[in-house]
């Protein structure tokens, strides 16, 4: 099933069903007005939505309407809980290996709580104070849960997986250094993210959700080059690992959205990177030197994975840089 | 004026307006069902809320009722963020000096984004996995803002200052190390926080609000025995200038919640401590060993400032930990 949220006079938009070929939507607005609704009454309300999804599918609904993603908001515009992972390995090697950093074997997921009162839709324009703040992209699969109580394992964690997005975390370079060295965090460093259109209920991905994880590339092009193709298994961690970390000590609030951390693979000399910052660390490595900027006003990225058929799954993320 | 939240079959509670004295309450339910829409909407609803509160105090109201601020929820038992800070200098040079840590001149506001989707009432028992995880409680001060754009100066961050509230920000110490080490900063040591029954706007402290800090000792008892009682004006920023710091490269979201951190005073020996852990590394300063526990199941803690006449102001907040 695949679910959408369009903009309205509400904060947190109206609830649409899509379409399993992204072409079509109808209101699911009879069942639960937004999406975080729904995922706080996902036990009772899912069997409904499915309902509806099938009619759409077979071509039951007159009341269908085109869809088109990129005219999205985010999936959730707004939710209580952003906890990002760091979750591929080889991003983490490649940034000690450039800059001589210490090893980091916490022998645990990386994780940051991130801003989560606002997530910018698809083709939304995105607002930053300086092009010298470092601005960069990361391009990301999430995973957004119903009520997690404390203490899960990772293999009941899995069951709360309710729906699959993906994610541009974007990131301001020139902050992180210093908001790592004490310790405490991301805050000036994490602007708010933007999020893909769709968001897929697991079996939507078919053989490509396996292990608590997305085997799919993230296509990712940086004003209309293709900057990255990299595939989004290489994960230490699957989802439901990330999941059970998260909850250890909290009970996690429906709604609470999951992030892989930018797609990274061994093998980045061929599919390249999901962020700037990690081909700058690939330059210094490679020519002692940086020659990658970060991104100017009026630059684009676009970051889509589609399926193994070539077939639309989360629509893309298409957007500009702009002054605030 | 005097806010308050009573529990409701709501999430968010149903606001109330409480006199003076702590001793009478009326609902508010007429203006704003709940303080995070007060909040939303402060510059519409603020007068409406005072002359409610004028009414109240002038013993006008028939429906007026007896308050008690220990059956209160959280003033936002919820909120779209929540950011603390760790502003009291002396605080970070006690943890530095017991455990060699490197000095830390951030010569910036310290500053994590923890998890808000719950905060617990002045009386609610709050349960933990584990004793071994090192429980610890914090005392502080906070302030809740309205809508802040991004870029704002300190100056102007005075003004979006529309609550101020007293926080218990619980901490399970043994995570911390490992969290601080990597860098993304705190999940699992930093579990909900509680905060006292009533939150005040800054006129009610009177010359108890200076320089964006509460000039009030936060009297601090660990089961029914004197812990601390450290005056809250010690901070190396004020709340405007962290409110600032926070809002550089974000919006902050209406009813943000802003933390100072755990109240810390350079004259420790004489005014004691806000959390276990600052006294953990008063012990290996002085005696070269730890000799202070972290709390047991069924330990509890009490926090409250109260005005230079010993009047009430926030409430309370007299907590057992228990057993998840």
């Amino acid at each position: 099933m695949r679910l959408a949220t369009l903009k309205s006079d509400k904060p947190d938009g109206t609830l649409v069903i899509v379409s399993t070929d992204n072409s079509h939507y109808v209101s699911a607005g009879s069942i639960a007005p937004n999406l975080l609704t729904a995922i706080e009454e996902w036990a009772t309300l899912e069997s409904q939505l499915r309902r509806l999804a099938d009619g759409l599918n077979a071509g039951d609904l007159n009341e269908a309407k085109s869809f088109d993603s990129s005219h999205a908001s985010a999936p959730l515009p707004r939710s209580w809980q952003w906890l990002d992972g760091s979750a591929f390995p080889q991003h983490g090697h490649l940034m000690q290996q450039a800059y001589s950093l210490p090893p980091l074997d916490a022998g645990q997921p990386l994780m940051y709580q991130g801003l989560s009162d606002r997530f910018y839709g698809p083709s939304d324009a995105v607002p930053f104070a300086s092009e010298t703040d470092g601005i960069d992209f990361e391009g990301e699969f999430g995973v957004i849960v119903d009520a997690v109580p404390m203490g899960i394992s990772a293999k009941n964690a899995m069951n709360h997986i309710k729906l699959i997005v993906q994610i541009n975390d974007w990131s301001l370079r020139n902050f992180g250094p210093t908001e790592m060295k004490t310790g405490f965090g991301f805050v000036q460093a994490k602007p708010p993210c933007s999020m893909a259109g769709v968001a897929l209920t697991p079996d939507e991905l078919g053989e490509a959700w396996q292990d608590g994880r997305v085997h799919l590339p993230l296509r990712v092009d940086w004003n209309n080059k293709r900057f990255g193709e990299a595939q989004g298994h290489e994960m230490e961690y699957g989802f439901h690992e990330i999941i059970a970390h998260a909850a250890k000590t909290r009970d996690l609030v429906a709604g609470t959205i999951i992030g892989s951390g930018t797609v990274s693979n061994k093998n980045y000399a061929d599919v390249g990177s999901s962020c700037i910052s990690e081909r700058r660390a690939i330059d210094m490595i490679e020519f002692g030197e940086i020659r990658t900027p970060f991104m100017s006003f009026g630059d684009s990225v676009r970051m889509e994975a589609r399926s193994q058929t070539d077939a639309p799954l989360f629509g893309a993320i298409d957007q500009q840089v702009k002054q605030n």
